[in-house]
């Protein structure tokens, strides 16, 4: 077999079998095909695209050039959720408790990466003293005794995926369907869980911005899921602004929290909802949709969902006083607020932007060496379809600095506002299985 | 300017401007820009291809990536010839002296490279004592005395074609039209002659299978000769089977030294005619196509042509015994009837065949090392068209062993006969201007 001739085969439109796309991601990532190969083939599927069979086939073998996580040791069905990224995004906080306090055993390996905001271990070390480094026979026994462990990620997963999508940033092929879900998909799967439930966010903010490309995606990764024994329910969902009114570390966490004690932010605790039933309903524990959201709704209002949280805390080490009185989390030094510049209601707020506000205040890395300032953050005090009166504040910002000039730049450059009524953007636009 | 943006535009459909272009070939050449980008680019050309003017401005930047040929100090208008390549192709040693007996200089710079049988230098060698090497001064001293000469190519023309070649080969990306046509005249072009005629061959034996590709490729090329300066005239001519009677090196020299002498080998002389006239057109000698080729036609059955051989011959340091008396020329130690085994007509012969079987004789050069034997090669007794009865000979094979069973094979391979009577093709398809 020369990859040659599997390159000259897809670039002429033809279907790849299992053992050229098992040649093409083993040889790659043991180096033995060239990155120029490598990325003369990805242009083609750029331009063909592949069945779902061969963007099943990719996944798995790109699964099968690494370790996998075995979490057989674990009792029950395992679901594992994963958002493709947004400003916000603090669900991962919630549901995992509340899916835990109905009995659903929640694995939860992450890791930390570069971005706006820290990533979700970041986010958790807000609070005092929490340890996400464990063995993994500690891991396994803290899920099996409190149904929630969150960790760091250890091993070597989906090797071929992580080169392949290095070379893909930079020959151009990143946006292929195909090749993103396969991607994405090839490290859940090597993760380990029964199950899984995707948050495909769709928007401005959103990797994917309009709803059409978000639907493909999402089918994509149920397609991929299914083909490979994993059941796959996708949640299409609204990143046209910040998810919530927390942006930053320490101040998600207490959002976060809050959702869990009941109270009503709707955006964030409906999202959350919605992919805590579906996971629930993947590991059948309710029967109906309706019977798993109320139950979970139950357990948001009766303290259950919170108790997982602060169970999570105790048994990882964490300052549990930090979340029973959540103004002891980390604080920034001032808060500054940036105010409407006139009337009006708010017709967009670029997420991205805010994020890269919440950046400039300390809270995100941009290369892997920065430290995470765990308590700047923004609060946002508008959101979309709000009315708002010049000099009332749009946001505030919690900054270790007196005056954090470029991200009050950024966070005007965010916000749009207009004379006309807005409606707020529907929240969950699609849910695909 | 970053390469990965460029990558996008061509991806995305867009066109390419001149500042872009230079960039990569520039880049690309020096080494800063990486393999896998160019593939990436190249495979992005292949779908999303070039307007005529991305193609003129790739093949100058090209040119420029390298050293040219400064043939100023040639008087007269140069015109210089190139052939997409076939079996038995022998017509640059026809209208090289045709075209100088008329006075058109004709500086012939050419390689030997691998293939079937010898290239132009090889074959030359045939003959005793030819020198192909010589001073850059030499060189044009002998085409202003004799209106003639050929040497080997010497100094680093067009590199960033061979560095691309050489990717496109192993990428799947060498059948794009505008990187075959601007690879082609890059190198002609660097090689400094005013005005080119192109013998762009078409079917089973050529690169380019059919005569819609042909023509586009024709166009492709003297579209981006116009919009470089140079005057350039393309004739389609037909490779379903080898052109002549002899495939090899010194028997190729022979046969062409016949059709120099008068002998009508009709598909061979009249290509040669045609081809010979457009260059003496764009060299401005004649007025109309009519005159050019009846006074060319004269020069064959007038001794001046072969006189123009003769010259060369001398001029060069050969042996012109040799080409006076075409049995001194070398020659294999056994000829071998290969016959038909059945009646009929003779419908098809792969050139490529008849190609692998002299090569298998010993007339080509399948790695750099390897050794030309002269004397070798393959004279056709039966072409397309022709009525042939069991037992006669299809072709002879000049061979140095008594039974070569691999070319014998081959050559049986390379004949089809059927029991209808079939027509030979035709030769010239077509002339674009």
């Amino acid at each position: 077999m020369r990859m040659y001739d599997i390159i000259v085969k897809k670039r002429d439109g033809e279907v790849l079998n299992k053992e050229e796309i098992y040649f093409f991601i083993e040889g790659y990532t043991k180096g033995e095909i060239p990155d120029y190969q490598a990325s003369a083939l990805t242009m083609a599927i750029y331009f063909q695209g592949m069945t779902a069979e061969e963007t099943a086939t990719l996944t798995q073998a790109m699964v099968d050039s690494g370790e996998t996580i075995d979490l057989s040791g674990i009792e029950g069905h395992k679901v594992d959720k994963h958002s493709t990224g947004g400003v916000g995004d603090k669900v991962t906080f919630i549901v995992g408790p509340l899916v835990a306090s109905v009995g659903v055993p929640v694995a939860k390996m992450s890791g930390r990466g570069l971005g706006h905001t820290g990533g979700t271990l970041d986010k958790l070390e807000s609070i005092k003293g929490l340890e996400i480094e464990m063995s993994k026979e500690k891991f396994i026994q803290n899920v099996n005794e409190h149904k929630l462990a969150v960790a760091g990620q250890t091993g070597n997963l989906a090797p071929a995926d992580k080169k392949l999508y290095a070379l893909r940033d930079v020959t151009g092929t990143v946006d292929s369907m195909p090749l993103i879900a396969g991607s994405i998909m090839s490290k859940k799967l090597a993760s380990g869980a029964d199950s899984i439930v995707l948050d495909v966010k769709t928007g401005s903010g959103a990797f994917m911005k309009t709803l059409e490309d978000s639907e493909a995606l999402a089918k994509e990764m149920v397609s991929i899921g299914s083909n490979l024994g994993r059941n796959t329910v996708a949640v299409i969902s609204d990143m046209n602004q910040p998810l919530g009114f927390e942006v930053g570390n320490a101040n998600e966490i207490k959002e976060a929290a809050e959702i869990l004690q009941g109270k009503k932010v709707m955006d964030l605790r409906n999202l959350s909802l919605e992919i805590a039933s579906h996971m629930t309903l993947l590991a059948e524990v309710f029967d109906t949709y309706e019977e798993a959201y109320e139950a979970l709704e139950q357990n948001l209002e009766n303290g259950k969902a919170f108790q997982a949280l602060r169970t999570l805390v105790q048994a990882q080490g964490g300052d549990v006083n930090m979340i029973d009185n959540l103004d002891l989390l980390p604080q920034a030094k001032f808060d500054v607020e940036v105010k409407a510049e006139k009337d009006g209601y708010v017709s967009a707020i670029d997420a991205e932007s805010i994020g890269v506000a919440a950046m400039y205040l300390g809270a995100g890395r941009a290369t892997k060496e920065d430290q995470i300032n765990h308590g700047v953050g923004i609060t946002l005090k508008k959101k979309i379809g709000d009315k708002v009166r010049a000099s009332e504040p749009l946001v505030v910002l919690h900054s270790d600095e007196q005056s954090p000039d470029a991200s009050i730049q950024k966070v005007k450059e965010a916000y749009t506002i207009s004379e006309e009524e807005v409606l707020a953007p529907e929240l969950i636009h699609k849910v695909i299985k």
